[in-house]
């Protein structure tokens, strides 16, 4: 366990700025890229997993973006350092379980960062905070470029970029917002919603991305399609379909707030009263009460305490996060306790 | 409704004094009385109703304790002020229910009252705060022999005082002592304890008496048997019998924080959150969670109010006091609203 220092830095896409930050938490785009002749990360021998692994981390050396950012090489953490990585959204579950030489370098405040040897030889990732899909690639596509300088990229004039998996071929995006919709899952109207998302080449997931668990009403909303559209087709169709599910989530608040105001004002100050006072309490409640507390705020209901504090509790309560922040392993009971701790202080310091 | 003003009078038996008032609330004696000469109310006519309303009326007015208390004719009231009455522990549920010439006098800190023409023409309640049955029966034998100074009782050397009901003759007595049991009930023991109590003569009950439902953990204990005995007799059987229970109960409390101290911290300080910061509460909800509280202050858990508040809002929570406190009558959803509003009022004033 070696990431205590990561606790204190600032997560830029938490900041609670850009369009919607109230609906829309962060929007994030990544690119897949693979190096010639070296085979994929998966059939590629430890010894030409090291080569690409130090040709990128070359590269990332002679960038201006990249200087001073740490570039981790993941066969150095342990289990729990990994899961915060992958808490933080900084690598993939398979990048944290597999093995193999694989790498991270983390950008300034971690609005940018690069994945070496995950399924492909790199996954560059731009996050912002809000509906900033446009931002969140303008300096992606920067580094991007310059990167393309410093290393050979696998491309075709004919399809694009090559990637290990034939789904991301193309233009190797994907595209993703994370949003808040507790309206829309109060009211029921959220199934319709991930319904219409698939049928136009849209796919919802949970928090930590496939086949997850969909916690605190957060959906990660995603393009599906790599092939054909060309990138800023990827990045404007997708900030259209957000914006259509903004407007019903906020119409489905709206209606909420009208009829049940008295209601909502309950549920979100018992869920308020209840972070500030528990002495134990798992990740799923504190999703539950903190996505309550998060409408409260967008209703203007009084209640002291910012929607920068909860995304940052979002993060900050996961399992890997609290064992990070004290520095030893714990078992669930005494997470529970820690993070009862932390979101009691947290909360009270937001003043 | 016209008993507002009663709502700002203090209560004697909330205090929070006398013997351990952390697990015994209060101390509860009654004595059933009749006038020689004059049916039993339920077999008296509205002239005699009168006649026996009147006298005990006139005994009051001579007596120095009643001098200034207020002496009710219920036929003066709606339903809310009677079911008001009822939720202070001033009257029951037959006399505020039933018709006829029914009287109540109130005395000092209501820790001395009186029902007129309920079941019997006089019952005599006298209520402490604590395990206090025997300052509780002092002042009330005293009334009592002041009172059968100006009144006839009808009373039988062989069988004692005379009753509608053969269950009170005798002593005319009933004893009893308003417990809150929340160990108990946690570890299960409850009925163990319950069961006990029936088969050396004693009773428990939920807040408003028989029939009642357990709320909050509380249980009103109180003996059966009134003829045989006498009241010293009764007072010390149920005293003792009390302890034992305030024993078992302590143990219990002793256990559940020994074996789970930072699960009951978690309990009671989600019990106070909520309270703190509901918008809307029912009164079964509330009076679970000021259990909770409650156990919290015997415990000295930190927390930022006093029994004698809770003990308060058991009382003023109700209904009735809720739609006293407004002036007006009012539907169930506006009293949880008028509740939630009550609560977090009192438990920050109480500071």
């Amino acid at each position: 366990m070696q990431l205590q220092n990561m606790l204190r830095q600032k997560i830029g896409w938490l900041e609670s700025k850009g369009k919607s930050p109230g609906i829309a938490i962060s929007s994030r785009v990544r690119l897949a890229r693979n190096l010639n002749r070296i085979p994929f990360p998966q059939k590629a021998s430890r010894r030409e997993q090291e080569e690409s692994f130090e040709k990128i981390k070359g590269a990332c050396e002679e960038i201006a973006y990249f200087k001073g950012a740490p570039i981790l090489n993941l066969q150095e953490f342990d289990r729990v350092d990994r899961q915060f990585l992958l808490e933080r959204h900084l690598i993939s579950y398979e990048h944290s379980r597999g093995d193999g030489v694989r790498g991270l370098v983390i950008g300034d405040r971690e609005l940018l960062s690069l994945m070496i040897n995950e399924e492909d030889h790199l996954r560059l990732q731009g996050i912002q905070s809000g509906l900033e899909l446009q931002q969140a690639w303008d300096i992606l596509k920067q580094i991007d470029e310059q990167m393309d300088k410093k290393l050979d990229y696998a491309f075709s004039p004919e399809i694009g970029y090559l990637t290990a998996c034939p789904t991301n071929t193309g233009t190797g995006m994907r595209a993703s917002v994370l949003m808040h919709l507790p309206a829309l899952v109060m009211n029921e109207e959220i199934n319709k919603v991930l319904q219409a998302l698939n049928k136009i080449g849209m796919v919802a997931r949970g928090l930590y991305g496939e086949g997850t668990k969909v916690m605190g009403d957060l959906f990660q909303i995603s393009n599906q399609v790599t092939l054909g559209p060309n990138e800023e087709g990827i990045i404007d169709n997708l900030e259209r379909v957000v914006k259509q599910v903004i407007d019903y989530e906020i119409k489905g608040r709206k209606t909420l707030f009208k009829e049940s105001k008295e209601k909502v004002m309950d549920v979100v100050y018992r869920a308020y009263g209840v972070l500030v006072n528990a002495r134990q309490i798992s990740f799923a409640e504190t999703m539950e009460f903190l996505s309550k507390v998060r409408l409260g705020i967008y209703f203007d209901l009084g209640l002291d305490t910012k929607l920068d504090i909860l995304n940052e509790l979002t993060i900050l309560t996961q399992p890997a996060h609290l064992q990070e922040s004290v520095g030893k392993e714990l078992v669930p009971s005494k997470r529970d306790f820690i993070r009862a701790e932390m979101i009691r202080e947290k909360l009270k310091s937001g003043k």
